[in-house]
Order: C-alpha cells, then structure tokens, then sequence
C-alpha cells in the first residue's frame, strides 16, 4: 500500500491492491441459505485497503451494487487503465480515508468476480452450477460478508457503507448483526424494491432468458448469451440516468453523421452510448450471475423479514448511527423510498442524518464524483470514530 | 351502423364496422417519401363511423398510436369479444359523437394491420418486404392519411385527434396541411422524442434484433421472433405505466402462490403481468412493424422539420385550433413537452386550450375511461363546429 499512483478525477488513489479469496462451509459444515437450501464450500473474493489498528476498531466494509465487485478503489497492475470502482470514495484523504480507516469489500455470494456463484464449479458434478446453483437473497450475502468479517478478527464494524444493492446489504447488516454494526451508509438504496424497479429486472431477465445461447442456463460450455445480457444492461442503463441527464449528455445529438442513416443502425449518440454499455458489460460479467443479484433484490424486503412487515420494527433493533442519503433525480430509488427509512429509523428511536442531494444523475450519482457527497461521508465517519473513542 | 351493442364500460357502441382498403401509388406513380425512396402501390386499411354530412364540414380523422389499427371503435362481429381500441372515446353520444361526426382511421404506413409495410408483399420479389421496406417518417404517416382524406372527397377536416404516436401525426397534419386542418386534439404527446424516449426505444429494438429468429428482418417463411418482441413490448409497457399505477395495480404481491418460487417463475404479480402483456402481443403484432414505427417516432421533430429549429415558426403555419392535454403521471413524454408546444402555439398567435390531467395511470391514461377527458373532448369539438357554422 506504499505506492501512490495519481488518478485522473480525484488525486491520490490507495495503490497497487491484491485481490484475496477465503474458503469455507465445507461439508458438512456448508452454508445454509434462507431458501433452506445448503452451499458449500464457498469462496469470498476481498479486498482490503488501509490498516487495521491495534484495538481493531477502524474497519469499514463497503458493500457493492449488481455489476460492482471486491475492487472498490486502486490498481491491481502499474499499468491497469482504471481504479476500482469507487476510487473517488474510498482513498488517502478521500470521503473514506483509507488512512484512518481499513476498508474490507467482498464481491456478493451469486457474483461472478471470484465469489461462489453459478458460473462457479458445482462440487457434486465438477461443472459450473449454472441454474442448479440455489437462490441467494441479500441476507445470506450478509452472511458471507460475516464469516470475511469474523476470519479478520473483527469483531465490531465502524461501518458499513454502500449504495444501490449494496445499500440492501447496508440496512441488512444494521438489523441482523446490530451489535456488529456501529454506523451505516445507505446510499440511493430502499428496503424493498417497488414495483417499477421489479419490472425492470424481470424484463432484463426475460432478456437473458429469451436468448437461445441462454440454454436454460447451462451455457458455460459453448457461447454465451451475450445478446441478451447486452439488452438487459441497456435496459440497466436507462434506469440508472435520468431524463435530466440524458438530456444533459446526450439531447438528440446524432453521433458521427450529418443526417438519418434511414435504417437501424444507432443514429442517435444515446443509442449509440446504450449500445456500447451493452458492449462492455458481457465482456466482464456473467449473464446468470446477472439474474441471480437481480432476483435477489426483488425478493428483499427489511420490513417483512424483521419486523413482520412493520418498518419501525425492523430499524427498532438497529443499533448503528445511519446516514442516509437520497439523489434528487434519482427515480429507480427515489427520495421518498430514503425519506421512508428515515422516518422509521427515528420513529424506531435511532440516529439518523438524512441528506437529499440535488443531482442530474439519476440513480448513478453516488457513484460519480461529487464533493458535497464525500463531505457527508468524510464529516459522518468522523462523527462516529471521535464518539466512539470518548 | 344502425347495430348499437351495449359496451361494459362505457355504454352504446358504434356497433358493427368493416375494414376497408384503398390502393394507390401504383408504378411509375408511387409514393416518393421523405427519405427520398420510392413505395408503391400503397395499401390503406381504413374504417369511418357514423355518416358524412352533405356539405361534408364533418369528418374527424382520428391518429392511432404504435399499436393501435384502424379499428378505433365498434365490432367486427357480433361475437367480438372486444371493441375498437378507442371505444370509450368514439360512438354515439362519446366524446368524439358519432351522430354528429363522421369518424375516419387508417392503419399507419409501416403497420401491419392491412396498410402495407414491412410484412406486406414487395412487387419487385413478390416475398415480404422484411427490411427491404424503406424507413417512413411520422410525415408518410401523414401523407397516406392525406391520400385517403382526398379519396373520400373531403376538402376540411373539422377534426384531426390523436395521443402519443398518434398525436405526433396531429400536429404534422396542422403544419403539413394547415388549410385542411380546422381543429387539432393532440394528446400525451410530444413535437421530439426525448433522449430517454428513443432509449426505451433502442433497447426494445435491439431486443427484437438479437432475437436469432429476427433473421435480419427477413423471418416470414419460418418462425418470428417472438421473444424479442415479446420483450421488446414488455420494455413498451414499463413506459406506459407510472410508478404511482404500479404501485396501486401490483404493489408488491405475489401471483397466485404464498411464497416465494426461489426460481425465476414470475413470483410477483407485475412479473406475470408483463410476461402475459409481452406474450399478448406477438400474437397481433408485426416485430418489423415495431421497428419502422418506433424508429419513424425517434426521427420525428417538427420543429426541425418545419421552423428551421423554432417551434414557434412551425407552429406559426398551423391555422388549427388546437387542444392539448398531458396526464401528470405520464414520464414518458411529461407535461413539459405538451407546455412547450402551448407556449409554442401561443406566441406563433394560434389558439390553443390546454389541460394537464390529474391522472395516475402514465402515458396510458388517454387510453382510460376518463370523464374530465371525454367532457373536455366533446365541448371542444361542439365549441369548433358552431365557431365553423357561424
């Protein structure tokens, strides 16, 4: 962690990192999911940043969101083209100051970036699960998260922090492992998808799923179904701007022509921009991993796993102090979903500072730089660090 | 006509209607369309409504919208297990009153419900156009409406209404064809699609497009490509939805089932409902025609294509009174747009009222049983007929 590489939008990155892997829940000790169903043994891909002090009391994890993974900041080479993926956050001097803090990231359980998931070797066959890999749900990503947590020795978390699906995981922590939990940062998250936002994971599912290269599934031997996955992560894409920042980006520009090409290629640079997000993403991602996180967030709800439906209820065992915060045009998430567990959150007897950021960015805006964000952020950790030492 | 059978939701219906057809445009004098290709012979399936007076100061046009046909109201047959698309608004005594109005639809250039487009037979092969058919725009639409409105001797319309798509061909008939244009009605519509538009529509085509059956547009000896279309719709319909009707129509139920599949079954009942929307709709539809049409709805900009970029100058042309109504839930082209033409309108010194509706149901609240929007409707067109009789 002794090398600083300079980073284009925000100064100093963190270094050169290391991605790690644990092992556990071989049988018979396998890890039983909420499903009821066993998985085992399971491989948690990590990273960590900074250093844990002597009493242990620094650590940070950071939880990330659907395409996300353990790389949330630095470089693994001298020569990598781009940090992890929220290095404007998380670095020496940055919103989560890797010199005061150690900060842990694992990729979720059902991801495809070194943790167990279905592109991974099912034992009972010697192939990749596939479809026969069990459902996961966000709290036995949690659980995964715990048994990292425990294996480092940690037994008290400064925070935990993350956005989007990552902010399930967020608020998941703060009522299933309260005594863990001394702080959480839920970022354009909510404690239960609506139905605008299962609908459009399900018609990105059934994109996937319609592509014959799909098989039901069990792809890994042949080509995969990249068609498919490229129309879901468009269809991501969409929900993650806003018609503010479309507009912004893109208006009715046309991209690299004069006039109409009068016939289907992209004329318009938003289709142009769509078309390639699609592009990169199936070289880098798993199609059934993308189904699995997807579902996943569809079937979470706090209120009903943790207080019998009741959200007052369920924050009531929470112990941490929160900081929640919310995107002005931000409309997969929207404010009054962050508003919600604010209210529940105090009516529950919590702390809580809630912040409503005036951003064009839609959905993506706690991912892209932003100085009044890190502030909170850098501001909100000190908070809990110095009242925690007193 | 003289047939009235009760409607469920909204009373006497036109009764039993036909679909008729004209032809023209046969080599060497076909169609020349603004892409500058040339199409013929042209088919038009059309259907009128109630009866053309003597003077002939009567006739409504009336616009459909992606997926609509020229059945706007009444019954094939008797046992017609459901009216014209647009029932609730025309018939005898409706918003748009057949006893007074003499109503005419025609399916769109590039549809497929009997106007020729991409599954109609090209001459020069004597097989489906497929995508040999040449891109039309809004103002093609437009141009084969304005064919049939000469064949049917008319020389004014009192009339031309229409929402979404639909609405796009009302406000280029008031600026392609202003002397012909008495009144205009112009509903959840817009002058240019936003970016966030032409996004939603990308994605669905590129659903259709990388659906192996699609062929490259050439798919009607064999199987079509039903799951994109399927898909391709399922993305339609999101947008036709709000968060608000969502919300009240789905929540966050389940269908038919207690629990959860722990698969990828259609747990909650929004899943269900757009997999049954998505499947619906292969079965009347043309994937092609989603294609041309969606793609004409992008090209579409009336300002840029009759006021050099100032929409007051395009509308400056139009001699229509007009009526425009937004609906306040619909995102997909929000009230801002539907202000932007008023204010268009207004300064450009034509007449225009304006109305956003209260309503929860997104963009396809125009298509609902709405009283405020059928009074509205009615006293508009009763207030243009005695201003035109005077």
């Amino acid at each position: 962690m002794s090398e600083y590489i300079e980073h284009d939008s925000d100064g100093i990155s963190v270094g050169l990192v290391e991605k790690k892997h644990l092992i556990f829940g071989h049988p018979p000790n396998q890890m039983r999911l909420e499903s009821g169903a066993l998985l085992g043994p399971v491989t948690i891909a990590y990273e960590t940043y900074g250093e844990l002090n002597a009493d242990k009391s620094n650590a940070v994890l950071v939880c990330h969101a659907l395409s996300g993974d353990s790389h949330v900041a630095g470089y693994y080479r001298e020569d990598d083209p781009k940090p992890g993926w929220w290095d404007i956050m998380v670095g020496p001097g940055k919103g989560i100051d890797t010199e005061k803090y150690f900060v842990i990231c694992s990729n979720i359980l059902g991801g495809c970036m070194g943790t167990t998931g279905p592109s991974s070797t099912n034992p009972s066959t010697g192939r990749p699960y596939g479809l026969d890999f069990p459902l996961v749900t966000i709290g036995d990503m949690v659980d995964a998260q715990k048994v990292l947590v425990d294996h480092l020795g940690i037994d008290k978390l400064l925070c935990v922090a993350g956005g989007s699906i990552g902010g399930m995981q967020v608020l998941e922590w703060t009522v299933r492992h309260p005594e863990l939990v001394q702080s959480a940062i839920a970022l354009a998250t909510t404690t239960k998808h609506s139905p605008l936002a299962i609908a459009f994971n399900e018609v990105a599912r059934q994109a996937i799923m319609a592509d014959p290269k799909w098989m039901g599934g069990h792809y890994y031997d042949g080509p995969r179904p990249d068609h498919g996955l490229a129309v879901a992560r468009m269809i991501g894409h969409i929900t993650y701007l806003s018609e503010e920042s479309m507009r912004a980006k893109f208006g009715r520009r046309l991209q690299n022509r004069e006039a109409f090409s009068y016939n289907f290629d992209a004329d318009f640079q938003v289709e142009s921009y769509l078309r390639h997000q699609g592009q990169k993403f199936v070289e880098r991602f798993d199609a059934n991993s993308f189904l699995y996180i997807t579902k996943a967030a569809d079937y979470y709800e706090l209120e009903r796993d943790h207080g019998r439906g009741s959200i007052v209820e369920a924050f009531s065992k929470a112990k941490a102090k929160f900081l929640v915060v919310s995107f002005t045009s931000d409309w997969l998430y929207p404010s009054y979903q962050s508003k919600t567990i604010v209210q529940a959150i105090k009516r529950g007897g919590g702390e809580v500072s809630f912040c409503e950021i005036e951003a064009d960015w839609g959905h993506d805006a706690f991912l892209l730089p932003n100085e009044r964000l890190s502030n909170l952020i850098r501001g909100f950790m000190e908070n809990v660090s110095s009242s925690i030492r007193r």
